[in-house]
């Protein structure tokens, strides 16, 4: 019910509480701290800037063109976080770092459960165009011992820039799942990622143009790990040198995930095997903090 | 890039400073002006809940589902707007109460442009079902004046509290346009507004469920006034005594704006009808304030 007196801005407050105090019967503690939180923010934010009625208007027409281009193979809400940093936010909030381990970073929205199973010193790329690279490290824990059988999956953008899943549905190449030995290490053939821009001919794309920000990642490939007794790590490797490590769309570089990229001449590879064309290889050890998901 | 040294808070804080720089190179200062504070906002409230991975996934489909369920009938994203209380605080800001002029409230999403002309003292109703009732008043400036030939939208649900296009895209019914004449009286008949739930079958119904809050509006009929020389009014007229006053899904109750509904048999009305059924009456008088919209 309205204030019929004070200032204005006494008015807006009186408003701002009552919403508050509407979502204070959330029978659910959790829920009633979340919603409540949310409702302070998003109304302080409003009166802040005093948000005019055709801005409004634009925020419902972007968030409803947003809806519409979402489908099973594009997830533009996603996109919508991760360029406003609440992706990276949410896994700082979560994930905070811990001295010695390695850091986290967003999952993006190419993860898919069902990647192939591939052998240790498998190829993923399985079709996915680019130059071959062979990636190999070892999985540790905190204390520094080796975790054997690791689950380690695997997944990235092929030379242009593109997943699998965003060929067809059906698609997979550029992703795997393996395991580590029992030293701890693993290694696999892949393609080299290359910078790639996020999907940007939806809203999220306009918004990057209108705030003057391009939408380029700088190159990754996308490592999750799950071990029994550790808590699972979800991160990225960059490639060291790309030009878009201190712009990247996403705010997911994070310095210690930076590794070099070795270029080799087509011939012989540590794993026995002779590529015909020239190769690179990076080196990548990931190190798990002991533990269990909460 | 990354901050390594320094506190978790610290890189939590890190992370927003660099989006927000990220949003410095928009070229218009407005648009940078919103998404910078929007950006402190949103992340202001994920810091301070805690936002879980869970948590955030759960927010990503609640907004997939509601771009999934608005259509050209149907704004999913305006009713979170509405329950959230932010329609009307845009409102409050847009439109700050000026003592002595009508308080505006919330335009909702059933407005439409092509409302019916029809005649002083007409019937708007024209099939929506109900109890007949005769709305009059005068349109007057805030020094006291009349205003001749103002445009009145008006718009209502009927007894079942479904609003014409609620029915299907053609159907008009309820809703009508009509003039001031020279005194600034107006009158027409419409059927008397009744208690209704904001469209509730979907995710923002399920919210509400959650958090302990029902979807019902208290019974109200729409008004947009429009005039030369005058700020245009979006209004509604609160029907006195109705249970859901004090807890409105939308809290755009203004307690100005509750006019008392008055009962008679079936007989001679003011205007010279005589109705075979019992029908109401109704009596509220708008005041604009003068000038031009923005």
């Amino acid at each position: 019910m309205s204030t019929d007196h004070g200032t204005a801005a006494d008015r807006e407050r009186a408003l701002t509480d009552e919403v508050v105090a509407g979502f204070g019967r959330a029978a659910a503690p959790r829920l009633r701290e979340v919603l409540q939180s949310l409702v302070r923010h998003l109304h302080a934010f409003t009166r802040e800037v005093r948000l005019t009625e055709r801005e409004w208007e634009t925020a419902i027409e972007f968030l409803t063109r947003a809806g519409h281009i979402t489908d099973d193979r594009r997830q533009e809400f996603i996109l919508l976080s991760d360029v406003l940093g609440l992706s990276m936010l949410t896994v700082a909030v979560n994930q905070p770092r811990t001295p010695g381990a390695t850091e986290a970073t967003v999952l993006g929205p190419f993860y898919t459960d069902d990647a192939p199973e591939i052998p240790l010193g498998g190829d993923l790329a399985r079709g996915a165009k680019g130059t071959p690279c062979f990636v190999s490290g070892q999985v540790r824990s905190l204390d520094g011992g080796p975790v054997d059988g690791a689950l380690l999956h695997v997944w990235g953008a092929d030379e242009d820039g593109f997943y699998d899943v965003q060929y067809s549905a059906g698609r997979s190449a550029g992703r795997g799942r393996l395991r580590t030995a029992p030293d701890g290490s693993y290694r696999f053939w892949t393609v080299l990622p290359t910078p790639y821009p996020i999907p940007h001919d939806g809203p999220v794309g306009d918004l990057l143009t209108a705030a003057g920000r391009g939408p380029m990642r700088p190159a990754h490939l996308h490592f999750k790990a799950t071990a029994p007794g550790h808590r699972t790590l979800v991160t990225h490797l960059f490639v060291a040198g790309d030009p878009h490590l201190a712009d990247d769309a996403v705010f997911g570089v994070r310095d210690s995930l930076v590794v070099e990229a070795e270029r080799h001449a087509a011939g012989p590879a540590p794993d026995g095997t002779h590529p015909h064309r020239p190769w690179t290889s990076m080196t990548f050890d990931l190190v798990l903090v002991p533990g269990t998901d909460t």
